[in-house]
């Protein structure tokens, strides 16, 4: 699939779409160079520090959170939906026992400003790089949404990755117009 | 201006677009029931906890943070291309010296879910709750962000605030088919 490189914000609102179902894929890559990949429902996109940003939440029990402390960077991947049984399968796994781009069939493709690859078979892509962390702590945190996502602590690190470079299927991108 | 109550997620690019240039509008109102108005240019939106966020930085030298944390409420308000000299004063100076609302003219409008209203004179509005909040630490920041943002501390507190209503200009919504 031949993806074009896009402005950061073309297809905001299909990205948050895909992200609420049936999920995006969170590529990170640390020391070994072999890359994971993992399914996320949680985000935001938008613009801090006068930079296009995309915002992940990883809690620390999670392989990728060891591989993002080794490499500050990431891809966020908009699967078709044909691929939703691979995304459901990248969530319910840890990187640490499973090479899923392996098992998935899924192929990593270089990307073009951060080290860490994207997914070919992805209609979307974006290319990220970690500027800014911060820890939610309990406090913080209303009392429904400490209780329905926090009943075993493993409170979320938060990672603003700076959007360095978006691309799209195009025919993802015509689609669009309908 | 009749606006009506649009999916939240109906106008996420052109929020993000307003957000650069010329800005939005953050209201907030504290135990004194007077609201206030600030300009914001960084902000994000997407799901987070399974429910659609507005996500927002306020620094805690400024009034806003002071009402933010009487109410935990505060609607986000854009701007027509118009008011851009608004936001432009609504930037430059402080709710503890000035009632912006009088003396830009904008007019608060009743929201519909939250008690902090929204501006009669914006085409889009969102009405939100927060249910979390985050602060900034210098440690979490690439040097970069650090000195282009905080040369003088001053970490802002991230602000999540649940999307409990959009509310639409018709007009801009057919705009958005062009």
């Amino acid at each position: 699939m031949l993806r074009k490189t896009v402005d950061p914000f073309t297809c905001l609102k299909e990205t948050i779409q895909i992200l609420a179902r049936p999920g995006a894929l969170l590529v990170t890559m640390g020391k070994r160079e072999v890359p994971n990949v993992m399914a996320i429902g949680w985000g935001s996109v938008g613009i801090v520090w006068g930079k296009p940003v995309f915002v992940v939440l990883v809690r620390p029990s999670r392989y990728s959170f060891t591989l993002l402390k080794e490499r500050g960077q990431f891809t966020v991947n908009l699967p078709s939906p044909e691929l939703s049984e691979v995304v459901a399968y990248c969530g319910s796994v840890s990187g640490r026992e499973h090479d899923k781009f392996r098992e998935t069939r899924l192929t990593p493709e270089a990307a073009e400003t951060v080290a860490v690859p994207v997914i070919e078979e992805c209609r979307l892509t974006y290319e990220c790089q970690v500027i800014a962390t911060v820890d939610l702590l309990p406090e913080g945190l209303a009392p429904e949404v400490k209780s329905a996502c926090y009943a075993r602590g493993d409170f979320h690190r938060v990672y603003y990755g700076e959007i360095l470079r978006v691309t799209a299927d195009p025919d993802f991108l015509s689609g669009m117009a309908r």
